[in-house]
């Protein structure tokens, strides 16, 4: 996980930086207004120098492009689902739908499960869990090791489920947010990547815990 | 778990259940008045006939009557920590405060597996644990085999997660509510009980995936 150091990035630059990569910028260092466009083309993550820890496990931090989610609600959630299924496949994502299909009652530790294995078994890069408040499924989400599920009824936790928590399961309440503030919550929550070492140290202590049980 | 079962409660009977239990109440059954007020005193909860499941883990549903509470939180959250810690002390609970007491920076995942372990090993009958945003401490507390932590905003989300998930650990944002907020969360939280049997049976799937790693 050790990162490339720039004190300068041009153009040219930018495009030779793999896409998808995570690299430093130096104190007072700069980016042209023509590499920022590139890197942001490219996915590349720039972080101030000293950021990026390589004694770190580099699977810790979630993954930063999000490509494939896995969805997965109980009878409550249902229509969010839907509409949140549809709306990530026509911005291009794969997306897994875990079910339920129909408003008949089951039981939320079932679907968050189904979400959250996807996600610990790297099939899917992220997961969507819903239920009435979300309180449960993350609970359940939870329980899966390597998943970090966190239940955010804003932009601003779900941005902060990110950054400070490497979520990697979002929980959302059917009863809680309308669709229009979901759109907003999981649009927040897929663009925000996890960038600083500080952070990402603090999810080794999780992982130690999930190791003892 | 199997409960005494009522078509009528007179204040005689009221004086007889034992404190602290469930009873079921017959379709159509009577509460009288004076026999409410002791069942409250006494602190039995009543619920509809065929609620209560004898054939769940009695363990399973969180303790109805806390009277023992951990509290932790990171640095972001000692203020708030104090006040709660002040305030439950003062309505007569058993506080254990696992810290931290300074502003130092401390990771969130250490003082949130500390209140998790209380509970999980009976020392307490419930925790609360606090960070900026309490996403990340409700992730790390529920990576711990029987504890089940709930990230609550509100007063209708304490009692959901008290009611349908049966959480013994509130986790709160020291940044996203003031104290007095967190107080009304706090005793809303603490005075839920987990009653019905549809929503605890739930709680022995999340139990098997604990036990599934």
């Amino acid at each position: 996980m050790a990162a490339r150091r720039f004190a300068f990035i041009s153009e040219t630059d930018a495009r030779q930086i793999e896409p998808g990569t995570t690299v430093e910028l130096e104190p007072g260092g700069h980016v042209t207004p023509l590499a920022g466009d590139t890197l942001r083309a490219r996915r590349v993550t720039v972080v101030p120098a000293g950021s990026v820890d390589p004694a770190l496990p580099a699977d810790l931090a979630p993954v930063a492009e999000i490509r494939r989610v896995a969805l997965g609600s109980d009878h409550s959630g249902v229509k969010l689902k839907c509409v949140l299924v549809d709306r990530l496949r026509k911005r291009g994502l794969a997306v897994e739908d875990f079910g339920t299909a129909t408003e008949e009652p089951v039981d939320y530790p079932d679907t968050a499960l189904a979400v959250a294995r996807a996600v610990a078994r790297k099939q899917a890069d992220a997961g969507i869990v819903i239920d009435g408040a979300g309180l449960g499924s993350a609970i359940a989400a939870n329980k899966v090791r390597g998943v970090r599920a966190a239940m955010c009824t804003t932009p601003t936790l779900a941005r902060y489920a990110r950054e400070h928590n490497g979520a990697n399961v979002l929980a959302l309440g059917a009863t809680l947010i309308d669709a229009a503030a979901a759109a907003e919550i999981v649009d927040t929550w897929l663009s925000t990547p996890m960038r600083e070492a500080r952070y990402i140290r603090r999810l080794l202590k999780i992982r130690r815990i999930e190791e003892q049980g």
